[in-house]
């Protein structure tokens, strides 16, 4: 039974297509973490009406968590963060001309009184990493499938250590695994 | 009779009552200029329903052009153009901590269908001044007013610089006016 | 009967015909909404004869607003904007060492009296559409035709969020119509 | 009786008591929201055994959400987020050479893999209220607060926003508020 | 005899009198150096004809250098240098939001087949210098007189050098020296 | 014999694998140098744990000096020098969206008290030559062998000094031999 | 018995007097730990010759490590490192207007083959720990000493992280020790 | 006959031959001039001996300009500077990481007393330029044959421009000549 037939407890939108190679990211951990979740676009500017219909009706329409990736001026976050009472994590993708940094400093120095939860430029993975934590913080399960991921993530950087430690890994395999070797 | 007691043409507007020493100066230059305007808080962040009905009643209350200074992740002036067909000035307000660098790229950095015409950081002025170019391309009058205060600001630079050149006004003299000499 | 027919409106200069791949997306947004234009090489720093005069002539010869596009050291939006009443917006050019940091703050930061309307970096498109707002603010039907721009953008971001949840755009046809997938 | 008292949901740290200045605006606003919280002191460069500590014992203790605010190389947030599964948030403080720029990358910028829930440089306010976000996730009630103070906000602006119109609230006002009038 | 009364070699040139607490310092070098010196504002934006003139008459005049300082869109050295063919020094001046960072990036990234030279943010007494340095590429004494300068620079820090070491020069005495001590 | 079979003196860890191409130079030099050194991954926010034990365990292991290389929010470097007294050598790697900004900064501005020695971006190399530098302090002959790898430095560039005057090296054999000419 | 009177083991020079308040935190934490050490005066460039003689007999003299702080375009570390093939470490100074991001960069970004040891902007008392932690790899006593310096760090923070969750330290008791509250 | 026979007058120097593909526009622009110069290598990290030696002798030697090209930490053009009395360009070249904003902090941020006249990030083209404008202080005919060059531009962009006016030249034919079209 796949995730997607449940009520979805995490929004993931963003403000343009373009943004879902970024993005997608964040919908796989969030599968992964077994979180039932829904993916869509919205653009703060070119779609105002559906951001404030977006925003208004999340908590009611069963979300708890949105998570919304823009770059450049990047408004649709800090708008959504206005509008509904659910925490909003913005993820800042990386721009063409500034390399995300217009993104993070449009999402992340919002005023007093309306935060958004900032993760690292192009940061997907992350934004549904917290999303999970986040409801984790009610659902003892979901925050041991999140205390799983951290154990495995360990236990690969271990195994990777033991294999440079013994010369198996070397900059030339890392580089041949590339394409540039 | 006041300028005010006409149909505004033009909208100031800010996110906040702080930005009013900073935004004033967009008001005055319009006063200077006789171009009929009102001045209002409007704040993404705090009071979005707002923003939308400022923005979508600006065209039809008569307002033709409209200044929006915000600071931060400062989504005002990009909001009011994703709604209205009028042109929108942005003013970036210098922030506490990143001097208006933040503010500046969240104005500019607009996407591709939604342009926010942007001034320098605390720009005011300027942008009271753009404003006036705006409506001057269909009148004439208006057009002369804005010359007439380019030949004005060009004879006080010709005076200071005569005064420069005949040593009446030194670093001294700049400094003591500042009340630092 | 094409617009270029017409006395031009709107003047779209840049400081090399280098910057041409960029500076088009001014004039074929303006061809879009049918606002006649003329396009041509203006530099500062090489030509700054022309400058004065393509300055000093432009409101007599009919243009109503002028867009101005230049990389690096970008002089020549505000130059033009010293010597013409006519508004004018200043394109900041991505420059090959610093992605046109230097080009936006040199075209953004204009001294009180001589304001520059600055667009995103290589936000030639929005200049134009800046343009076409500026002239329709006594030209109810450019408003218009604007607005209806506006309304296509938002259909058109409408029918993708359909598709994105639908699972017909997903990140690999994203990445596919990049030629990347 | 006191919020204290009660087993605290949130726990609020910082790397030096020089950041209280900073994060008390956290753990204000958590009381005027409700929400049980502790506050102390935390450095990961000068105590990283209690960083540990603290870190693997949060979940057992009770706490559903960590802020941790740090200036300059800030990794305490970060290394909080290495140990624990639960969220964590952080707040860039505002650092004496570079403004919070460094604080704001050292938190954000983290792996994948580690999210941090970064806000704005100096934004322990919408920390705290991030974290009521977060527990509101699961608590009605707690939502309810957090909506009804969105909507005290708004309508202090709409407040301020008649007064502006109405003259009452002006420049100069603003900067005798200040102190600089 | 005053250097005044003979025929300026340098003309040292600002954008408003507000930089002359900053470019004084170039004049006053140039006194020292004895080199012959006018000292005047030109303002790019405010009196671009005044500019043209000033360029265009500076070699004929009798000038050989020409020192321009300027702040924010600092366009005044770049102008001037696109006029004249003699070198032109430009002394970005500290800018009020920015630091001088947008008058360094105005000033230093002009197109190939322009150079300002450019001297750091607020360098005014070195750009005095290196107008001395130029003139003394044909003038011997000059240039003997630009090295007797640094002797004179490095005699005493040497000096100093000493007074430290002998305890003589301490953290408290360079405090108390400024009046903070 | 290797040098690998001595103790080594010189702890060269990375975050990620992914760093072994840029950190790979330091061991390189350290084997030129004759340095005893090992290599592996820890990584601060994946193995938290790790970073613990081989920090505690450095000094009694007989490691001498530890080089650490982090990318991002590089917390590595940082970490370690919290827990051990030996010098902690760090090394920037160069990021995905900020080019090694955010690593460097992360790196280099430790609070007092905990101090990292900072090379530049992706500067390994030097890294593991600040190393046998630090040793070299005690060790005359491996100072000796360093000052013949500077030595060594300077004659190759005098070679090349003279190629290129005598015009055997040119813009085009250097193109050439990057593959681009 | 002084320190003083030792051999001095490091050098700390800066480019001029006015360094002296942020530089002396280098030798204070030296004397702390009683690492004999010299202070003076060394100007890259002003006094061009002392730099080739200081560096040249730096060795032969005896010291061990050297400390270099200087600000701006900071030459001064990174040519001292040029010459000797002793250790030297890099304190970037804050400088007037770019607040030391140009002196951070001017020190750290060295090319390969002659690493500078870099600390934060104004990190005088890192740098002298460092130089401690260098020569500490040859000196158990000395390790043992800053094996010590760390702990006592350590004990100040846990007893303040006590005094703030008792409630004795308050962000008001903070703002009174700094003079504002 | 060759301008290379002649003594030089213009030192260009680099501080690797990788900068070669860069500077060797400041030799093509100083040969279309005729003005004899000279091309070579000085490092100042790794020859600090020949840049003292090489910068002692210029005068002497009958050089007139010095023109010093370097990236990163670029201390060749600042130290040059510190050591000779003539007039040294500095051109920072693009780096790796950072695109040159190290190297233009390193070159434009020097103290009172030793100034480096800065051009643009690569600019070497204008550093030969500048050369020429420098000597033609004291040179008519080499001052004319720079006015001719600028004349030549000039009417090289005017030509361009009229093409551009006639759609010869358009956005396609650009990205063709590109190779990209």
């Amino acid at each position: 039974m796949s995730m997607h037939q449940d009520t979805p407890l995490v929004g993931v939108i963003m403000g343009s297509d373009s943004d879902l190679p970024v993005m997608q990211a964040a919908a796989e951990i969030l599968d992964e973490l077994r979180v039932a979740h829904e993916l869509s676009i919205v653009s703060a500017h070119r779609t105002p009406k559906r951001l404030f219909t977006y925003a208004e009706q999340a908590a009611e329409r069963g979300l708890r968590v949105i998570i919304a990736g823009a770059g450049g001026a990047a408004h649709l976050p800090g708008m959504i963060a206005a509008i509904t009472p659910l925490p909003v994590i913005g993820v800042p993708v990386k721009s063409a001309a500034l390399s995300g940094q217009d993104s993070l400093l449009s999402i992340v120095q919002m005023p007093a009184g309306v935060p958004v939860a900032t993760v690292a430029i192009d940061g997907a993975k992350n934004a549904g990493l917290l999303a999970a934590q986040i409801l984790g913080t009610a659902d003892l399960e979901l925050r041991q499938r999140v205390q799983h991921y951290k154990e495995r993530l360990e236990a690969q950087v271990l195994t990777k250590a033991q294999r440079v430690e013994a010369g198996e890994i070397t900059a030339d395999t890392v580089r041949a695994a590339r394409g540039v070797g």
